[in-house]
């Protein structure tokens, strides 16, 4: 008989203990519905992940075993459940759990010793726990603050197969920790994960996944996490593995999903930490499941970043976004996202002109309002920017030319003062309304610093951040080829982009091309080449050590900027840590 | 004949290594001048500290190990130096350098081994290395992001005596390497830092280092770097300890140092990586060393922030800062740190009065600049405010009553678009002037979110972000006490506090005194104690249950607050890591 085998997609979330557990009970019962021997959760399951410094507050730690312990008084019988927690030294909660903590030689935050784990809970207790060996403590990860490594595999029997625990990173190494699984006998390995997406990350995760199970002739089942979770969003996707590489089953992408699955897996008799009978008595047959359509590459990106903005609103209390609307493209495309996040009429579109804005920008920008559904409105700043110019009189030279009868040029001073004070105006709106600010600038903004602090920057969350300028245009495109309209208005994607803060104004102007400006971006801050490798790529010496002293000036400002979804294998932010005091050039 | 030994309390800066390596030849010639056996510099003394994610470019690894041969090369003969740098898999700078990197289970963010190093540099060559051992990856550490941990001791004799080397957090554990350096016949122990300031952290490190010296009869030599560095200030302090541990000499604290002290050392035969002469030759009488004074608890503070302000500025290539004077003790105090960092000439004060605003906040302002020597400007902001308002018309409906001729309470939109007013025009001055902003929030703003995003939290540095309330006063005090006259007013640092955003509004309207604010703040922020523990410090339970939500809920206005100077065991920023998105509570 086939293991009957459940991946259990579940939206944990950081710091909800208490719906983690609800999340686990109701997905586990359905598994136990279905007549499931085995089912898989996702990393660190009761306290959601990262849950960061959280983890040195002793009642949270305690909470989190309390939430095992309930689990496994109140989870179904006969359906054995993996489920991540945090380990800690006092934890009791398998009596003879060994407790060695030797060879550990990073000094760590936590006063105690505490273990990334995963407990595998039947018929009423915690049978086993595993811990997790290898912490990534690069990109956006810091296990190493927290957390002690374990190097002592894990194998239990469920209905006759020999089933190896392992934790994500676990499986980015060869042979390792499910190598070693497969050594002591396992036939089947489970992967819990916390995995965040960026693009391409599927592909990487399978090939891993691949190595082992043709290595070792195993299955394995990758179950993931899904939800947006501050600056980096989970995409579940899990999917089984046979032994001969091939996907078998799949989860959704980006939405929550039990994938239950009959597996063909051999039982074998090896030495176990314990053996359990799995699901007994009758169980329905499996209705085939449909394995949902896999997205493209520009629409999976689309999605994160809905999943991300969506998550990030409603979870810090959010119903309503507020978008500066300018009739170009970032800001078109933020507020499709918005509209396909929290719904179109949970979207306000506010159109702020100043003197320089175009009337085409304006019609552009009410059309995207109309086309999504949106309430809009139009504030002129022209008064404001006039009585600012006024207050600062000649303190501030440059730009208030006309209000002061002379000629002298417009200046950043002023360019700012229009930025500014569109931000004072949403954030009054976001005041006063209770609502959120999304910021509109991309990545190629946010790497050069062709925005404005407290003025654009200003917001909660940044959806964009993360997004090239040429990703934005293709993700535009992507919606309007979704089948419900060209929403995004064809002249927004069309014309020159342009910050209109002074007559005839456009990007390039002063910065490269997007086409060259992202690839070096692309280069330098995703792939840290040097100079030499840049120029070698094709590049420009001159626009290369331009683009790199922006970016490498622009810190400062990115550091004080909205959180927003990683989709790049490099984001800004957590996952590139950079002084902002640095003498270092390139 | 004594050990002659320097204390090269060196000013490394992070991304500057030509510059440090100018620094390390200026100084190992002087202490060569006097004749020293051996010169001990700072931790990563080539890149300074900490070079975060610099140390994922390859040339920027490179130009380091160049470093340290030019040094090796450069450097004066007779006189051995003991230099901090990164350590590379390739790093051939000693022929048989062991390359055993087995045991370390941390998924590492560079594609190669790292390790945190020492090199001994004699006679024109690098003769031995050592690779840290205890890698710190807590609090603002995040050195197991990069490098590889080595358990192997160092000891070379310097003129007959065992020299055993060490790097910072190998002193924080006992016995440690250390101790293990002490086992292989080391008679004086160098461990070179890189050591972040806090309140108090002197005794810290002294008393880890008497530990050592009392357990195992070794002089020890603490040597640590001087500077401000984005949110962490260095405060030098270095310190001879003799084996009976008694300081016998000492570095300044916040300001550079070269101390050179004959130690009584004895020599001894042991097996030692090398045998170094040392000086050689006749050597000048050492001038006898008068011990700087040590600062009280409060002037430290004060120096560090000074230095903080000065070292962020000036190596970001401000001479001027901008600072919004209130009339109160938060921006008097930033203004008078800003006035000592920078010279008072270099200090605009802008006073922004609204119609809430006091003529005695005015009268305060203006003595405050006049005090010391700083330029101040009034900018009226009633004006503004109107043509706000008048665009917002009936989108924000609280707070411009007035105008409308209706009777509605202002509302915190109302208040918070005076505070950004303010942000706009002093960015505004900031822009024309090439000037810094530096905000006037402190910790215990910061805590409970007191503060106005892209108001008054809008600038480029915030020295007071990691010094509560009670301690901003006793800084005042401090300040007024040396010497020069009161300089902050008087009436600022008696009145009681109140932003002046509505007609007599005081901060205790809304918030617990501060000696209870404060209490708390520290309890949670710094401690990491829960509501029970808070409770049983003996705070009344609703209060503990208020300040703790406002602290969680403000965590997404400080992560987009301006950096600021760490001086107390736990500060807001890197060293605070929690998520925004978070259900937990306590």
């Amino acid at each position: 008989m086939p293991l009957r085998l459940a991946l259990a997609q579940i939206r944990s979330q950081v710091g909800d203990i208490d719906g983690n557990v609800e999340r686990v009970l109701d997905a586990w019962r359905r598994a136990a519905d279905l007549g499931a021997d085995l089912v898989v959760f996702t990393e660190l399951t009761t306290t959601g992940y990262p849950p960061e410094d959280l983890l040195l507050k002793p009642e949270f730690l305690r909470a989190n075993l309390d939430a095992v312990r309930r689990l496994a008084t109140e989870g179904p019988h006969g359906t054995v459940a993996l489920v991540g927690y945090v380990g800690t030294e006092e934890d009791d909660l398998v009596a003879d759990d060994p407790a060695d903590h030797t060879g550990w030689e990073v000094a760590s935050a936590a006063g105690v010793s505490l273990t990334n784990s995963a407990a595998v809970l039947a018929d009423g207790a915690v049978v086993a726990t595993y811990d997790k060996f290898r912490l990534p403590n690069y990109g956006v990860f810091d296990e190493a603050r927290y957390f002690t490594p374990r190097d002592e595999p894990l194998v239990v029997r469920v209905a006759g197969v020999p089933v190896g625990v392992t934790i994500c990173e676990d499986l980015w190494l060869e042979p390792g920790p499910v190598g070693r699984a497969a050594q002591a006998g396992a036939k089947l390995v489970a992967n819990l994960n916390a995995s965040p997406y960026h693009r391409g990350k599927h592909a990487e995760r399978e090939d891993w996944a691949r190595r082992h199970v043709r290595r070792d002739g195993t299955w394995l089942a990758y179950v993931n996490v899904v939800g947006g979770q501050d600056d980096v969003v989970f995409d579940g996707d899990s999917f089984l593995l046979g032994p001969d590489g091939e996907v078998t089953a799949r989860g959704a992408q980006f939405a929550e999903d039990l994938v239950v699955v009959d597996v063909p897996v051999e039982t074998a008799e090896v030495t176990a930490a314990c053996d359990l009978d799995g699901h007994t008595g009758d169980r329905p047959v499996l209705a085939g499941q449909q394995a949902a359509e896999r997205l493209d590459p520009v629409g999976e990106v689309w999605h994160a970043l809905v999943l991300a903005t969506r998550d990030y609103c409603h979870r810090n209390g959010f119903e309503e976004a507020i978008i500066g609307l300018s009739g170009g493209i970032d800001s078109a495309v933020v507020a499709a996202v918005a509209a396909d996040a929290l719904g179109g009429e949970h979207v306000l579109g506010v159109a702020m002109p100043s003197p320089y804005s175009s009337q085409h920008s304006l019609d552009d920008a009410e059309s995207l309002a109309k086309n999504f559904g949106s309430p809009y409105h139009v504030l002129q700043i022209e008064e404001p920017m006039a009585a600012v110019g006024r207050v600062l009189g000649d303190l501030v030279v440059t730009g208030f030319g006309e209000q002061r009868g002379d000629d002298r040029e417009a200046g950043v001073a002023y360019e700012n003062i229009q930025a500014r004070l569109r931000g004072v105006l949403v954030m009054a709106l976001s005041n006063e309304r209770g609502s959120i600010v999304l910021t509109t600038g991309n990545k190629s903004e946010y790497a050069v610093g062709y925005a404005t602090l407290y003025g654009d920057m200003a917001g909660g969350f940044a959806p964009l951040k993360d997004v090239p300028k040429l990703l934005v245009y293709e993700l535009a495109r992507w919606r309007n080829a979704q089948g419900d309209g060209e929403l995004v208005p064809v002249n927004t994607i069309e014309k020159a982009p342009s910050a209109e803060l002074r007559p005839d104004q456009r990007d390039d102007d002063s910065l490269p091309p997007y086409e060259i400006l992202d690839d070096i971006i692309e280069g330098y801050v995703e792939r840290d080449l040097g100079l030499r490798a840049l120029v070698e790529r094709g590049h420009d010496e001159a626009t290369v050590r331009r683009v790199v002293q922006l970016v490498d000036r622009a810190e400062y400002k990115r550091r004080q900027a909205a959180p927003g979804p990683k989709v790049t294998c490099r984001a800004f932010g957590r996952e590139r840590r950079v002084p902002m005091t640095n003498d270092w050039q390139g």
